[in-house]
């Protein structure tokens, strides 16, 4: 390799070894792989020392263009491509493409577990088959959606000539205005609107924890708060839910023995339980958390889809306390408006409303325009009269089946909201049962992803009347066949 | 204190004192705050083991009903008052409300800093006054969204009878098409829609990095990465950025002494500086990155947006290297739609639908259904090429009054963008001037906000013709003021 040196010229001597290399690299004349002289043999033929060569190969291998590997000496890298489309390969480089880049060892990360399996085998076996029944989806049936109402506001909000700019960070003003006056006792500047319920409780996660910190969570819990909490880097620590909701006297053995930094409960017909926390319980649990001055997390996203009598939220127990309130019109009015909110004390709002300009930098305004208007003509009121028939009318048929085909089976009668807990007697496993039941043509969602391997979730939020009642009666069938069959975790005599 | 111990019953004993205990609680015969007998008192008296007592006070204190302290006994606590409005208080009540709960140690959280002052010094100073000329805004001006196309669209969305159930986390699938379709070699489960440039950088820190990972940043750089990266627990590893884009030599030494998740660079028309990344720089940091495994994320908001010519994304340059691209709409159809993308390699795409699924569980389809079509019918690129050229007249009218009134300064006329950097010349401070500016008439953005005190952000995107005339005018006039005046770090003799 021949190099020239001039030790008049005012440039480094290193430098000059290293511009000489570095153009020879770009221009091809070094291809890809070429191996650079020893830095010994080069700086002996140049005359200048080794400590020179050394630097100008530094230089060369911080400009990404050589690197030097321990016993294969110091080579020449392949360069990317040059841009454009159409353009013929140029002399400086890399005849073969550049090998993929190696994405593995990022995607390995242990704050994002890959999907629990158990959670594919249910969208599997949900989406297999036409002719299943599904009691697995927790959302609304399309004619429970007050579709036409939402379509003429969204025909209003078309000729409303909105803004296209950036919004508040915290929300729409008449939107939150709207819902603070809902609510009762809470100003709008209490109020941050958010992307769903979910997003909410993002948004106070990223404020008010930090990576490491220990969260309380029921069990067992909506099984995408578990993956929330963990993604985000938090210990969870679950407290068992009976039939009156978390169990204080759990909680209060947990709260002495670690520092958790929030208590997230779902007060009203819980998900996946349908459990609801019991007046005494309610109280308690505000005690337990102004003593260990520990936050609430209060989801209530079923809390208007009461059957009997509505329960009030934790916060209007105490609306000085320690409750951080999330709500959410994804399960009274439409998923498809990703529109949910936050009430708290204003400091803490405001922060929140911070960690959404940080993130997402505000929401559109469209589906917030129309859910303001929603609320404002009234429809919300009469929808949720026409919606908690509806869905009173599903969970009755769904108890009344259970009770003609699976009389030998624990439930509650939840008082709202979605869900139904189904706990098999002793000697069937309800993970056995999902399968069999999946065989047998209903799909429901096994305790596992919930952490409480003990029940079934059935939802009757999405099926008709007659397909509660048939999808019971394969239920029904599944837990037959398990018996005569026997199965794992069977302890019954085969008969 | 009288409580009644039955050895007959089938009840230990130590509950048996404890549910007295608690219904004299409960039902306000023992009030907030009295001392319960001390323990050794109260075994004595009833004739069982101090033991049973402890027992006994531990439940009732695990119920959050009293509190033992060291030194004062264990006494009864406040109970939160009984729910509904209207109600009476009850016996058991506390009469006084319960004191607010303190937040103030749950928002002290090292993660979410205050907003830096100089952020809400500037953010006041754009909206104290109505005749100040605004070259310190971000966005387009209203005038040049395509206000009468979005609209129309609207009016279509809401007559396309659209779903208003869940949408997949991924976004809608015409829209992740559409953006495969323009964005060349792309295919559309590459594609992942997001709530905007930030929002896909929020994704893609939470799916690829761990608290106390490092991440690459260009110094100067747009605030809210930096916000957003500490935010989340990243540490930031400033690298200089110079007319060329980022510099890669001192890239090179970072890597070389650091092991960064992330390198995050803006190679189009960057904000603040407004300057690209050279052709060779571009070739440089693609071969450090595959060179030091470290992913390359590709902020290109402002790429469309070019004034001579397109340079192309750093993607492009290396399609199975290691960068991960972040588009938005906000800066070239509307911020109100708040919609963006990201594209990267299908397992990385998939990480981020699943992150996204986490925490906003999709997209509302409304404005995804919009500029779906808004590509789809071409109108895209009309629009693209009628805002090149009214940012062109803009730029060209600032840049024309920079050389008229402000010679002496330094600054690098964008090829395309929103926005140029100014940097005075020596014994004038860039943030003694951003305030004479704004006392003079006319608000720009303090180069400290970017972390660089060494100029000022210029914005012509939000400023009429006339308006940046005049804008520098009034800039030109701040200076002689503040070179007359003498001010902090002025180091040039005042006459």
């Amino acid at each position: 390799m021949e190099l020239h040196i001039d030790r008049r010229r005012p440039m480094p001597l290193w430098r000059q070894i290293y511009e000489q290399l570095r153009e020879r690299i770009l221009t091809g004349s070094l291809p890809p792989g070429t191996r650079l002289p020893p830095e010994r043999h080069l700086a002996a033929s140049l005359g200048v020392n080794r400590a020179t060569v050394v630097q100008a190969y530094r230089e060369l291998a911080a400009d990404g263009l050589v690197a030097a590997r321990v016993g294969s000496g110091t080579r020449v890298l392949p360069q990317p491509p040059a841009p454009g489309p159409g353009r013929s390969a140029g002399p400086g480089e890399a005849e073969a493409p550049a090998a993929p880049f190696d994405w593995t060892a990022l995607l390995a990360l242990p704050t994002w577990p890959p999907e629990p399996p158990l959670l594919r085998e249910a969208r599997a076996v949900r989406s297999g088959s036409r002719q299943a029944i599904s009691l697995a989806r927790g959302e609304l049936a399309p004619e429970l959606l007050p579709t036409q109402q939402l379509q003429q506001l969204l025909r209003e909000a078309a000729e409303a000539d909105l803004p296209w700019g950036y919004g508040p960070v915290a929300g729409y003003g008449p939107l939150r205005q709207a819902i603070a006056r809902r609510m009762g006792r809470t100003a709008p500047d209490e109020v941050v609107i958010t992307a769903g319920a979910q997003h909410g409780l993002a948004l106070i996660v990223r404020a008010l924890t930090e990576p490491g910190d220990a969260v309380v969570v029921e069990n067992p819990s909506y099984y995408r708060s578990l993956t929330l909490f963990t993604g985000l880097g938090l210990r969870v620590l679950p407290v068992p839910v009976d039939r009156e909701g978390i169990r204080t006297d759990a909680l209060a053995a947990v709260l002495d023995r670690h520092r958790p930094r929030l208590i997230f409960v779902t007060p009203n017909f819980q998900n996946p339980t349908g459990a609801s926390l019991s007046p005494l319980r309610r109280r308690q649990l505000l005690t337990l958390a102004r003593l260990h001055r520990v936050p609430v997390v209060e989801a209530d996203s079923y809390g208007d889809l009461w059957f009997e009598a509505p329960q009030p939220p934790l916060r209007e127990l105490d609306p000085t306390g320690p409750v951080i309130y999330v709500g959410s019109f994804s399960k009274t009015v439409a998923p498809g408006l990703r529109i949910g909110w936050v009430v708290a004390p204003p400091p803490v709002a405001e922060r929140l409303a911070a960690v959404q300009g940080q993130q997402e930098n505000g929401l559109p305004l469209v589906g917030q325009w129309v859910l303001a208007e929603f609320l404002r003509r009234g429809w919300l009121e009469e929808h949720l009269a026409r919606l908690r028939q509806a869905l009173r009318e599903r969970r009755d048929a769904l108890v009344a089946a259970l009770a003609r085909h699976l009389p030998e089976t624990r439930w509650q009668v939840p008082g709202g909201g979605y869900h139904l807990w189904l706990e098999p007697e002793e000697g069937i496993s309800a993970l056995a049962w999902f399968r069999a039941a999946a065989r047998a043509g209903v799909v429901v969602m096994p305790g596992d992803l919930y952490g409480s391997p003990a029940g079934l979730r059935l939802s009757f939020s999405c099926a008709t009347v007659p397909e509660l009642e048939e999808g019971v009666r394969r239920l029904a069938r599944a837990r037959e066949g398990l018996r005569r069959e026997g199965h794992p975790g069977d302890v019954e005599p085969v008969v």
